[in-house]
């Protein structure tokens, strides 16, 4: 059986790549931190999903997000999930394009056992040295 | 100013360097997870204790842990730490090694206020794939 927490981020690309950024926000806390690209941040749920949206524009509304090999560890009711991230897309010129990360996302165990998103970072270590 | 938890990692670092365990658990929520290597984890402060003493027995008595570049990101009471760790040590044959690796602690924000290491992680993105 696939780690609760692979359904989960797997539901979350499916969301991402249907541009429904209602369902996009709702896998993450509150006060949950995304990094955009590295040196930019964002926090809170609303500034995530316009986040979102302006990924999805920078993308010609053409991403698609899908999960390579992945690890999850946890402890202390916190889960550190490192994991293979795809983005393909077709740029401006009509041309397809395809990036892999190395993606580390930080999920907190809620008081009602749920799991949520406190920090999306798919850039994982590359970010170190980085900003 | 540093970031407080480089502060508390480079306490973590000198403890580990000095073999000071109890010092070194206490770095560590209760319920804590450490990745001894791939394929090999531990949980729990007892645990934990035992996997630094055998750390210390496999790097012969004589490791130094220090930091290199870091970026923490903080969200939701949790904060990802990425940093490069370096670790130097003589080997059984009198030698000096060293390793670089690109390391990912979790912290959890206790109801205190005091950060605690929920997952310690030195082997980073690494373990995609590994095990």
């Amino acid at each position: 059986m696939p780690h609760p927490l692979k359904t989960l981020i797997d539901a979350a690309d499916r969301a991402i790549t249907a541009e429904d950024f209602d369902a996009v926000t709702e896998f993450y806390a509150d006060d949950a931190t995304l990094v955009v690209r590295p040196g930019l941040t964002v926090a809170g749920k609303p500034a995530i999903r316009r986040a979102f949206e302006a990924i999805a524009a920078h993308f010609n509304h053409s991403l698609k997000v899908g999960q390579g090999d992945m690890v999850v560890l946890e402890g202390a009711d916190t889960a550190l999930a490192l994991m293979e991230s795809t983005l393909d897309w077709i740029d401006k010129d009509g041309a397809a394009s395809s990036v892999v990360r190395r993606a580390t996302f930080v999920f907190r165990k809620s008081a009602d056992g749920r799991w949520l998103c406190a920090i999306d970072n798919s850039y994982g270590t590359e970010l170190i040295g980085a900003t």
